[in-house]
């Protein structure tokens, strides 16, 4: 059986793959380039998928850039990165557009399963990462596309921390995950996501393999 | 108020488009280039804005084609092009795609209703144009954005042929609208499309403005 993954090089999604080739999927990594400023991102969804073997397909949303400019940090040099959440929408319905692309190649490749990488303190600030959406939006893929298709969100009940635990088991190479928001070379160690990122390996009680410029 | 209207430069979309205005919203019009032959849908789209007075967003997915490569004649060139429908599936979930970029862009613009041009006749060979398929989008489109966003498919029970006098009555020019899937200075007047533009303006009995290179 064939399954996409929405891959961003990131400790979650990264956790979603090898669950996906824990259970025996033939895995179909994606990842996107939208314009975000950490395109660091995506070279380390690369190496992740080429270490395994597998292909990544990168699609190229930079074009995105109209739809959000001006909305949200991630996309847009003129607004600062904050350290912490200032609005409950960063991107909006950014995990819509990668689960309908997402959907619309695993018809492309005869694949029957999504899995992405929402989990549970991602919830609190994006609406779409609740299991609530991840339902609905089930629903409208297989109204959309006549099939049985299956979407999972399978850290969807789950903590950072938690995450992180389940990876280590599954031999997930954290250090060559990405979490920052900034280009640096190192994580920058200060950014919301980066705090997150220590947080979870510190609750987990496992070390932290990542160089941060600011431990 | 504020709708962003999915907006193909085509006779069913323009209608909408027309039909938006005299419901009195602000228009943002979107169209998307993902890579289908026929760009010439977009300097229609265009130019249709323009004669508005309107901003056209136009977000290039030729990116796309790495996602659909192989199913689809709409974006693969070795593929071709077919007088009649051979598969349920043209372009696997494209208004997925389309209406999840849509919701994205009235979320950051502000607009409360995205608009698509989908009608009774495309709801027999594309899911994504039933009306069951809208509903649960706009479902999984408001708990992943935590707003009342509106998804209206004002054709959805309509043929094309009433989507033509619709047009008419709304003012729509017709002759700068495109249906044509090949790349000709002129409507080739034979494709599936153009077969299909011919007999809704024949059935609506409307003098049909278009130029086919094969009347």
């Amino acid at each position: 059986m064939k399954a996409v993954v929405v891959s961003s090089g990131g400790p979650d999604s990264t956790t979603v793959l090898y669950l996906a080739l824990k259970r025996g999927f033939q895995v179909f990594p994606l990842t996107f380039d939208y314009g975000q400023l950490a395109e660091r991102e995506i070279e380390h969804a690369r190496s992740i998928a080429e270490r395994l073997g597998l292909r990544l397909l990168a699609v190229d949303l930079a074009a995105m850039k109209g739809v959000y400019s001006g909305s949200t940090s991630l996309v847009d040099e003129r607004i600062p990165i904050t350290e912490e959440f200032t609005s409950p929408i960063i991107v909006p319905f950014r995990n819509g557009i990668m689960l309908a692309i997402a959907v619309a190649y695993a018809q492309s490749i005869g694949a029957t399963h999504v899995f992405y990488g929402a989990q549970e303190s991602d919830a609190a600030h994006y609406p779409d990462c609740r299991p609530s959406f991840v339902e609905a939006f089930r629903e409208a893929a297989r109204r959309g596309t006549d099939s049985e298709i299956e979407i999972e969100a399978p850290l969807a009940s789950m903590k950072k921390s938690e995450v992180i635990k389940l990876g280590t088991e599954l031999g997930v190479p954290f250090k060559l995950t990405w979490s920052c928001y900034r280009q640096g070379e190192r994580h920058c160690g200060v950014c919301e996501s980066c705090n997150n990122r220590k947080r979870a390996f510190l609750e987990a009680g496992i070390r932290d393999p990542t160089m941060y410029e600011n431990p």
